[in-house]
């Protein structure tokens, strides 16, 4: 479907438009495999005003508009698969630091990374700990809900939200929210934009709730003869009275791929890693003690302890795992990242059954996830051409997700429903998918904002 | 307005109905002075079920239905204003505790204190640290989304909901949420319903996130020369690198009933009570150093430490300076409870304003808050039967609310809207009060729920 896009020319913007073929395809995808689908022009917003004169002239128009900022989702989240205008707000990236508040106000295009550079000279951050930090931006995570390693101590993005900036479908400009540690007036409006994937409004400013940086960081790595081990390790952790600033699970192909990358020279085992932040060595020494036995009770057959040096060192290589990951194979690549969370104590259920499910497919599938907060990742890898590999790869998404379900479980904990989690919206939610209609309805009824996302097909 | 309850004796209810006077009486007031309003019936619901058919016969009728649980409000939350049914959900009161998951699911009815008292068994809490904890219900802190003391650290109510279970206005029983630490699935309508008072649905179930005991706990307690040192040091402690488990202001009015009511043989002085939260004595006694530093900077005049059991006696202290302050007068007693919210950066202001605006209007009013979080109550005592002194103390309230509003915080920290800052939604709010009016005709078109609440008027 492509919709006339000459009105822009008419709105007097401060940022550009672009409707060249290579600009336009640039901006169909993200970094899933889910079809790319063109826009009809793309909009480089430079303010929150260019936001609202393109939606009230789109909305006019029942022209939709996808909202987009790094770009780096991987369900499809940001792809424009009703065409239209692709708004770009990426190139809004003004940050300011208020320290004595624990407060950032970040516009939508501030890269994750970026941001945290800037806070560590005040020794803040902000924590969620996203695995794509490189490319993620603030306005992207808000509206994925996006999170990571040090979710489990620190909360997602969502819980770091104090005051949105909002435009509505109707070019309205609001603030949800206000710059302040806690607020109990009126309706939670922030919440309901965050995780809302640009379905509800687009985000141009956000007020974000800053960590101190931790004093004292320690790591521990254990080895484990089975995946079962390994989240029982976990959950003995979690059960535990400590909270680690993270813990992650990684399963024996997982470990592989980061021995070769990253000459780890780790046994090829399940390992669970986990970082422990503190005010004191002394105090961190006492939480590692903690883990310690919590691995020894599931019977680790190695337990090493990392210095702050090597920790950083360990997550670097734990992210190179997911481009490894697609080296897998040369004629192969990670199909997608599945993102599914149980109930940490159903941890060690969950890990055997991604391996007894791949197995039943035969699939490879490496698995690592931010296992304190129950959240598994999946990388199946497949020839995305070859259709009965890949279908394969997609059947184990759908047994996956549906076993998370069951087992009281989300279809995905950070990266969205996009297009790729919409089928089971109704199984998860039930009537309460009715409501999220009727909201997107309310806010939305032009129905313009990133259609086709979120909400499954009536 | 009166309205016709007979068909509520056609429904089979689990619990009881009653309309006699005595408990009309009973349920038209909450803790404030707001004006009382009689309901039409009382039915104390037993189950889901009990509130679904409640709701589904209210609505076909019009019939206003107020929810209400442990009924210590202080805004008016629970008042019947419209008549109708009061919907009572204090007999609901289930817990089942998930230890290994962190996870409690509690019918509304469960009191805050009791909730802890069955936690402490498994060595977690539900940490937001409310004073009224011996009333207040977990129902009315998703509600109202309440908070108090641990806030600072562990974050406010609405920061520990994983799930809902709500009844809407029609009587369909949904959840909203899942039962994990985490979901980036669909919106987040558990969110919408925190803190919305009883106007968008009827919370029954509730699943929330625990935190695990602290394992050493120590306090300080310092006194200052003026009020805006004392908060001097409150913003000092926060800019720093370290979150205090608690970290309270207290004036010299809220000191010297202290040591009136407890002995506590303080100095009259404005005072600012910290207590940490850690792994070690070692890391706590770092931490300590930290605030002795933020105090000696702020020229405190004296710093003392308090052990773990000095520390639940100063506690039960602070919680004794509303009923101290109550009994102030002979003639008079507390109006109200100021409930503002600034940065934390205006903390030494904000203090000094309320004291200066006090004396403006001739009014006394002791000033407590949970000051790490930039929350501010004043409690100005007035002869209620007097319409010049209560007029001013109400006038000190709208001033120190505007004054809020306009350093860049709240009209209300944890009390809720109710209705006594409705007035001000649209000064905080702006534009977007017409948003969360949409979302209330979207959830109760009927506008059955717990009308005349939150919303300015038209
Ligand atoms: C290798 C790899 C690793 C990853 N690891 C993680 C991880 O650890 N944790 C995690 O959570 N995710 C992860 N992701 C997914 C992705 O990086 C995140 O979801 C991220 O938050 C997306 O941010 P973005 O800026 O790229 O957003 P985009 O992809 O541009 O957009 C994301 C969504 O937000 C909407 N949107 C964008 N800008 C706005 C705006 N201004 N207003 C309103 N809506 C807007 C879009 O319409 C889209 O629906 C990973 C991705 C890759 C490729
Ligand atoms: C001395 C004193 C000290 C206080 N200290 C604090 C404090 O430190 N922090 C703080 O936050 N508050 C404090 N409060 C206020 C009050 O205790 C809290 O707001 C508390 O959360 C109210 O809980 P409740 O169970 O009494 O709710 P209620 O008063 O019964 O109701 C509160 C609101 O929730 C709604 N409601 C009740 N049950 C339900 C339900 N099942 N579903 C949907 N809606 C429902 C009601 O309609 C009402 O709008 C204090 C009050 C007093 C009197």
């Amino acid at each position: 479907m492509t919709h006339d896009v000459a009105f822009l020319d008419a709105l007097s913007l401060d940022g550009r438009v672009e409707t060249d073929r290579e600009t336009l395809e640039a901006y169909s995808h993200d970094e899933s495999p889910h079809p790319p689908s063109l826009p009809d022009a793309v909009v480089h917003a430079a303010s929150t005003d260019d936001v609202s004169a393109v939606l009230a002239a789109c909305e006019e128009r029942g022209v939709p508009v996808t909202p987009r900022s790094g770009g780096s989702s991987i369900e499809g989240n940001p792809i424009p698969t009703a065409g239209g205008v692709l708004l770009d707000t990426f190139p809004m990236d003004d940050v300011e630091v208020h320290a004595a508040d624990r407060l950032a106000i970040a516009e939508p295009g501030v890269v994750y990374d970026d941001l945290n550079d800037v806070l560590a000279e005040y020794g803040l951050r902000f924590a969620p700990g996203i695995a794509a930090g490189d490319r993620a931006t603030v306005g992207g995570m808000v509206a994925n809900d996006a999170s990571g390693l040090n979710a489990v101590k620190y909360g997602v993005t969502g819980d770091h939200v104090r005051r949105l900036t909002v435009v509505l479908a109707d070019g309205r400009v609001l603030r949800f929210g206000r710059d302040v540690a806690k607020s109990a007036s009126g309706y939670r409006l922030k919440d309901l934009l965050v995780g809302s994937e640009g379905t509800l409004g687009v985000v141009t400013e956000v007020a974000l709730s800053l960590e101190p940086v931790p004093k004292t960081r320690r790591a521990a790595l254990a080895a484990f003869p089975t995946r079962g081990a390994a989240g029982e390790a976990v959950a003995h952790v979690m059960a535990s009275r400590l909270t680690p600033g993270a813990i992650e699970y990684l399963d024996a192909d997982a470990v592989a791929l980061l021995n070769e990358t990253n000459d780890a020279g780790l046994p090829e085992a399940p390992h669970v890693l986990v970082e422990l932040h503190g005010t004191t060595d002394a105090g961190v020494e006492t939480d590692l003690d903690v883990v310690r036995d919590a691995c020894t009770d599931a019977e680790c057959e190695s337990f090493e302890t990392a210095s702050e040096t090597e920790i950083d060192r360990l997550w670097a290589a734990r992210r190179d795992v997911y481009p490894a990951a697609c080296d897998y194979r040369e004629d192969a690549t990670v199909a997608f990242i599945g993102d599914v969370v149980v109930p940490v104590s159903r941890y060690p259920e969950i890990v055997e059954r991604a391996a007894a499910l791949a197995d039943d497919l035969g699939i490879a599938a490496p698995c690592v996830g931010h296992a304190g907060d129950g959240n598994l990742h999946f990388l199946p890898i497949a020839d995305l051409d070859d259709e009965d590999e890949f279908g394969r790869a997609m059947e184990l998404n759908d047994r996956m997700v549906r076993a998370a379900i069951e087992m009281g479980g989300t279809s995905t904990g950070e990266h969205g429903v996009g297009v790729g989690k919409r089928e089971f919206m109704r199984e998860e939610h039930d009537g309460a998918v009715d409501v999220m209609r009727d909201l997107k309805e309310t806010l939305d009824p032009a129905g313009i904002l990133n259609p086709g996302k979120v909400l499954p097909e009536e």
